[in-house]
């Protein structure tokens, strides 16, 4: 069953709004079963609304719009749509109802321009809206004169305010697609998160033993960000579960150590449940990283348990006075360098009286790089009451990037210090 | 001068990406006078490619592709056109080099399947990519077998991660825009970005009086974020310079000390400048904040010669030891008060021997709230060296929406102090 999502609004193609209404729809979509084939916005013009329904009603099973179903004059969707079909628009008395009903409960008049919501083109289904006043509607376009031998389609009209159009899918299109459309095909779709090998690495690593399943049907992705590379599995079919599951363990066996995840959340996620389940603390003094490790662990709900404290030490003599660093340790060896991110790790660890401490230090850039110890230059080290390790990279990339890789390797280091494995692990090589 | 933007990649239509291109690239395009008119996401299918491509090639003077262009078997966007376009692709010996030096310099061996980034399709023009190894690709499709009249369109290939396709957009783009399609329409865009109005008192008080320069023409946007709200003043024509100004004039004087800049750039930007003019120091100290207002500092190039240093102190403990904070301040007050935060402001400012001290203290959520202080409660405090100010906000929103409201209040407490502007300002009513 294939899908078509054509998103309407002038704010969206100035870029003045970001596009959450595509990933929300595509992913709870494709979850289903089904299969968005085009996603297209198009801003609020009658004709180019049209233009964009009519050529994704002859492409698609599915049709879906959002937005322009409100009372204001740049609202066009519901009126345009039906004009271009040949169905004329009546009032629905229960719509009508459901509005008046809104208006009494925010004790407030209701204007005339509302009650265009209450128009519902010819044969067409209402989708109730619980939490608003435009209601959804739902069209089966059979005979179809968009499509190749006239093959109908599904045209559902939702709401733009997401607040409205969450429940509403949830609630009403879920179970009409099911109704209209019947059993869709099995989805199975896994991802499993890697850090610390470039993106060539990893196909290079898992393309040519994943090549039989790929001919057999198998979905393979690749999604690289600073710092890290996503390997997207997934199937349609009978047969989806077996392919998504040979590959999963045939990307396990190759990546092994450098897969953080695979399930569907973040590397500092990950740090906040190993650190809960093993009872321990964290304290941690960023350099150049400017705040961001401490910014990411405190996204996580929880993170107070076991993030004891950070400290953003740019200054040398913050480093001495707050973390204990020694002057003569940053005299001789400069603030970058490997025993002033050790000498951080521990003073952090101490003065929090933590069970570990995570210290990272090294040029940001643009400025203060020199020969020896250029821009990009960091050094991440990890300390524990017994212990203590240290490693050198080099990210020559803009501050927000080194930023973001650095933040990301720092999470890493705890991560490989608590299951065990190697610091300083080489990325696996071709097959 | 219209533009359509083709965004690739299977992980968009999934669901499981947001595509932040389409704002990015929407925003520069306005801005820069092109009519975006269309944008679409298809998937990594050469098929799909091809069908987008040609159907935009019908329809605007420049069509834009963001992704496929790296170096995996997913990556089709550069060979799939190039193919439909007729265009043999040729090695381009000056990107290959660039290629080998950038894996030189990451001291890595070059892999075969890289080198297919230097293909470049016959005629066309190499974007240089400062900040990975996929260059850009320009063509002029002339004639242009799938447009009225064989029209001529820019056909714009661009890389899919935005940390290479932002700096390529505005270093190659926007000057081949320039050369290849002439000068656009006049158009002028300003926006004043202001903090601590919410958004429907902002258009109550501007609304009105700016209702006659919207019957001119002019183009009125406000764009409302957590904790911040952009009203935006744009215009094209002749006229355009002079509308913009006039509407300004008026923004500014009903806004005044709620518009933080009337420049593209951020508050924690305009705190480093102010900070760096008057030749003063910052240090900080975060609870609930949890390290994204020393976050945001240090994304400002520079920060280090004014921000001192930061502490993230989540535990009763490190406010203690770290600040200073006293045990019995902490008992009888409890750490989210306004005697702690001042302690906090005071005890960092001291610690780290700056000039101001900055501390918030709060109870971000889901957990930790109490009926006398309800989660989303947040006290601020900034310190000086004759003085101290502390306000006390409520954010009852999620985890990230406080973090950022709260960090957002913060950077405008000093913002105030510095202008001497008054902490507690009651935001202006309806004129």
């Amino acid at each position: 069953m294939t899908v078509e999502l054509i998103n309407t609004g002038a704010e969206l193609l100035l870029g003045r709004t970001l596009n959450r209404h595509q990933q929300w729809l595509c992913r709870r979509l494709s979850d289903l079963g089904y299969e968005v084939i085009r996603q297209v916005t198009v801003a609020d013009v009658a004709g180019a609304i049209c233009d964009a329904v009519r050529e994704s009603l002859g492409r698609a099973d599915v049709v879906m719009t959002t937005g322009g179903l409100g009372p204001t004059s740049d609202d066009l969707t519901r009126q345009s749509v039906a004009a271009m079909l040949g169905r004329p628009l009546h009032p629905d008395p229960a719509v009508l109802a459901h509005i008046q009903a809104v208006f009494q409960r925010l004790n407030r008049s209701l204007p005339d321009m509302v009650r265009v919501q209450a128009l519902v083109p010819e044969g067409a289904e209402v989708l109730p809206n619980p939490v608003g006043t435009a209601p959804g509607l739902a069209l089966v376009v059979d005979p179809n004169p968009y499509r190749a031998g006239q093959r109908r389609s599904l045209l559902i009209m939702l709401p733009g305010p997401p607040r409205e159009l969450h429940p509403m899918f949830d609630g009403a299109v879920v179970p009409l697609l099911a109704r209209v459309l019947g059993q869709t095909e099995p989805y199975v779709c896994r991802t499993l998160r890697t850090t610390g090998v470039p993106e060539s690495l990893v196909e290079k690593r898992i393309g040519a033993p994943l090549a039989p399943m790929v001919r057999e049907g198998l979905d393979l992705g690749y999604c690289a960000r600073p710092g890290e590379v996503d390997v997207r599995l997934s199937a349609r079919g009978s047969r989806a579960q077996a392919l998504v599951s040979g590959a999963f363990e045939v990307v396990r066996e190759a990546l092994s150590s450098f897969i953080y995840t695979d399930q569907e959340e973040e590397l500092e996620e990950v740090l906040i449940r190993l650190l809960t389940e093993r009872r321990l603390t964290l304290a941690l003094a960023e350099s150049c990283s400017g705040g961001l490790i401490a910014h990411r662990l405190t996204d996580v709900p929880g993170a107070s348990q076991v993030f004891l404290a950070g400290m953003v030490t740019y200054s040398n003599p913050a480093k001495h006075q707050w973390l204990g660093v020694s002057e003569t340790i940053l005299r001789e060896h400069g603030a970058v360098s490997a025993p002033v991110a050790r000498a951080m790790a521990e003073g952090v660890r101490r003065a929090a009286g933590a069970d570990l401490g995570l210290a990272v230090t090294g040029i940001a850039g643009p400025g203060g790089g020199t020969e020896a110890k250029p821009v990009g230059t960091v050094f991440l080290a990890v300390a524990w009451e017994q212990g203590m390790e240290v490693v050198e990279r080099h990210h020559p990339w803009d501050r927000a990037t080194f930023k973001q890789v650095t933040s990301q390797q720092a999470l890493e280091l705890v991560r490989r210090h608590l299951l065990g494995l190697p610091m300083n692990e080489k990325p696996p090589q071709a097959a």
